[in-house]
């Protein structure tokens, strides 16, 4: 499964429908399908609002209830500072070097090894970055309510922007017309598509095909909408400034002249751009979208501190995990020396594609169930350009360049703007993935000179690229419940013995930090919930 | 005229092309009409390229001109700017004590009197500002690339936000049906009015109607486009996730509901919102838009800076200039003391509203063409509120909300994020001009409360109005030129003697930075091309 969270596709309805029920879950197939009246709501469909445990609540219990969190990304360091907030002797054994998991912002000097063993260093100049994992904020996510807590600045990440581009090249399946292979500013795109779209309906309202359908004062304001939405002439789509000028207006007698003319409505039809548009309607994907100043680690990386450092073993490699009769027992590696930790409960946020090849004494059903879900194909690549060609050359200022080419997307760093160098994201993809990196450069240059031109390869200074399914302690970019969110998932809600079971994947929320903070919420409350009414 | 540039009203067609005839001049009417085919093209429309005149241009010259620029705007400080690099010996007289003309940042302190006497003095915490004038910077203008050139960072300025609201309320003329006062996110605005276009599409295409007009294959293309823009059921709109959720996706077994039902096809169409969505497919107004950091002045402040405190006098209003035999000759008043400055040359960036009063020698056709000109009817508000609950409560970080009432736009801050105070554009709007400054007040909360609720009236902190007919040197918001760039305006881009003309006015890009930029290079051009080949 080859997949690009958030990143929209050319493709049909039935398959845009199996999409969003494979990658948003039933929350966005529900959505699409309008769910009131199609679908039945969930009874248990109620928000949960989350109260933080208070020490207070734990005046009752005889002693500070103890425990082990696998795992410190945004799920397991969410865990710790909230129930750290009760009082609970919290302690995080994580893999990695780091905090924050799939969180991940890759700077200058970092260096990382792949699970086939093939090293990169990253060699990007001090102060550039590139986030390989979750990069977008929108703008009612609980992420969002952490950065404000936890005092992280934030920044808008640009996800939409007139002047980036759309590039369709022809497939095997799909003649793509005259517009095929032609870079053209989303500006553009909207123009001529809103326009003839604009234009069909000013016909048909005039030759009569909708008074069946409508009030005739209804029928006037269809044809008031098209008009301002297509910057109609006399019921024609004859192009306007909303494409953009070949002259620009200036001073003096300069008054510009209108980029032009607009392709036929066949050929914008035929390019199928528009499809693409609903992409910046989506609830989690229009703007306005947000980015933590420095970086998305920038989160984590707050959170361990509020945390605490002596409350996070790093580079430390589970080797078990057990139900025992007083709690958990957890054992794991550090320095090639094994340890062990005891507590009363563990909350296991490690990807069940990982945690499935852990010796534990989970019960059978919990085992089965771990096997179910399967890590997504997909990766992404940061380059950095010797200069912001984007801006200087492309007036690209931030956002997005969206393509069928299977770079599947470019993405303009939303920060730095107008100083000298940058770091582009050049693929959000799972294309790459069995590449090697030289080969991922190759072929990401060629792509990016489609689009672009030769200036792409010019400019390019050097290059990191993520393959998710082949980084350790990740084996994937998210996790994918193949067939939807059924028993196995429902399983892993509940906790099996002292062990509980966090992450995003354990949310309506997949491949968001949003997953992952209301996952641990719901963990919090549960595991408090326990606490509180046992003692 | 009461105007708000840019800010979108609800017009009809014919309305909408009277407005940008009159505001955004024959270029924006070009482009509606769609130029090409409609309107011939003028045949001096190429673009004129900016070279900055060099030292080196002067050799020859026996010794360095003398200019006199009146007025420190944006156009004279960019005027002795470029004159600046060649070795020109320029001179700026500012009526003000401050550079940057109506590129005003109104910070906490800054004490203004109007010319009706009235004095205001902002109260805004330290750190708070609002922008008076220009607020907004488009990627392709080339005030950024001064930004560039002057080390003046810049940060998106958020003029379109999912988030923001629309807001119709009915009028003496207008009945919004069933939506009308009811605030309704630009989010599910579009969702509602896109999905019910949508459906139209749809239902005509299998109707057949579209047969007529085009390929199958074409309408084939039209209802996938139709299918994927309106989030279609089936071919209806029945709502769908791109409206929000009354319960938000969460963790465990919580898919979310939908917002919804949609309200019905006709009361989304009488409610008339969608006539608001072209603003952001504006060639000016689409989002990226910039702002720099810390206020609009900042531009200003580093061209005052690059230019040389000795070459710019403050508080010196004009009293009289002339055309000499040598050159000219200006007289101004500082401290109450006649002073005078002879050079070769002048440029008077003096709007003509001004201008026209101040007495001369010039010609009669000039002083007739300073007479056409009229200053626009405008103004803001910006409110200090204590808490930032458009962003607490409403998720709205950035943005517009756009309105009917006569507030006409609330424009959230675009900086200072999740902070605890800021300052709101409470109006954007000429119907507060000869309003009392507490009624101005007592209005804009009103309608702010309308849209927002009590919360608006509860957290208002304190405010700054500006209305740009009463301020002094500007007597206008910008300069409208009624019935068009005629002949005074044709008239006034010639020198009169040794006298230049420059300012936003005098280019296609009124009311924008850009025309202030591009006025002033023309004139740079225009003179040093004299006094080069006069030499």
């Amino acid at each position: 499964m080859t997949e690009s969270a958030g990143t929209p596709e050319n493709v049909s309805r039935r398959r845009f429908l199996t999409k969003v029920g494979m990658t948003g879950g039933a929350a966005a197939l529900y959505g699409s399908l309008g769910a009131l009246g199609l679908v039945a709501t969930p009874a248990n469909a109620e928000t949960v609002r989350f109260v933080p445990p208070t020490s207070t609540d734990l005046a009752a219990t005889s002693r500070r209830k103890k425990v082990a969190i696998l795992g410190a990304g945004t799920a397991g360091l969410t865990i710790a500072y909230e129930l750290g907030k009760a009082g609970y002797d919290c302690h995080l054994i994580e893999a990695r070097g780091r905090p924050g998991g799939r969180a991940w912002t890759v700077r200058g000097g970092d260096k990382h090894t792949d699970t086939d063993g093939v090293t990169q260093v990253a060699k990007y100049d001090k102060g550039q970055y590139f986030n390989a994992g979750p990069s977008r904020i929108p703008s009612h996510h609980v992420t969002l309510d952490y950065c404000r807590e936890l005092d992280v600045a934030v920044e808008p990440m640009i996800n939409a922007n007139a002047q980036g581009f759309y590039y369709n090249e022809n497939t095997p399946t799909t003649d793509f017309g005259p517009l095929a292979s032609t870079r053209i500013t989303h500006r553009q795109a909207k123009a001529d598509a809103y326009g003839y779209i604009a234009e069909i309906l000013a016909t048909v309202a005039n030759q009569g095909a909708l008074n069946s359908l409508m009030s005739a004062a209804d029928v006037e304001r269809v044809v008031a909408f098209a008009n301002s939405f297509g910057g109609l002439s006399g019921g024609k789509y004859l192009g306007n400034n909303r494409r953009g000028y070949n002259t620009p207006p200036g001073a003096g007698d300069q008054p510009g002249t209108v980029a032009g003319p607009p392709p036929s409505m066949s050929a914008v039809l035929q390019n199928q751009l528009g499809d693409r548009f609903a992409f910046e309607f989506g609830f989690d994907q229009a703007m306005m979208m947000w980015q933590p100043v420095g970086g998305m680690d920038r989160i984590s990386a707050a959170l361990a501190d509020a945390v605490g450092k002596h409350r996070i073993t790093y580079n430390a490699e589970v080797t078990q995990f057990d139900n025992t009769a007083q709690g958990v027992r957890i054992a794991y590696r550090r320095n090639g020396k094994l340890q062990r930790l005891d507590a009363d409960y563990a909350v296991v946020t490690i990807p069940p594609m990982v945690l499935k090849t852990i010796p534990s004494n989970l019960s059978t059903a919990t085992k089965d169930a771990l096997t179910v879900p399967v890590g997504s194909n997909t990766g992404r690549m940061g380059i950095q350009f010797k200069r912001r060609f984007w801006e200087q050359d492309f007036k690209i200022f931030g956002g997005v360049t969206h393509t069928n080419l299977d770079v599947s997307g470019i993405y303009y760093p939303s920060f730095g703007y107008m100083s000298r160098k940058g770091v582009v994201v050049g693929y959000y993809s799972g294309a790459y993935t069995n590449l090697s990196v030289a080969d991922r450069v190759t072929r990401a240059v060629e792509q990016g000179v489609k689009i672009h031109g030769e200036v792409y390869r010019e400019e390019y200074q050097n290059s990191f690229s993520v393959a998710w399914p082949k980084v350790p302690y990740s084996l994937g970019g998210w996790v994918q419940w193949p067939g939807g969110r059924g028993a196995a998932y429902l399983h892993l809600l509940q906790p099996d013995g002292n062990i509980y079971f966090a992450g995003d994947h354990l949310s309506y929320y997949t491949a968001w930090q949003n997953g992952a903070f209301l996952s641990a919420r719901k963990v919090v409350m549960d595991l408090h919930q326990r606490v509180t009414s046992t003692n």
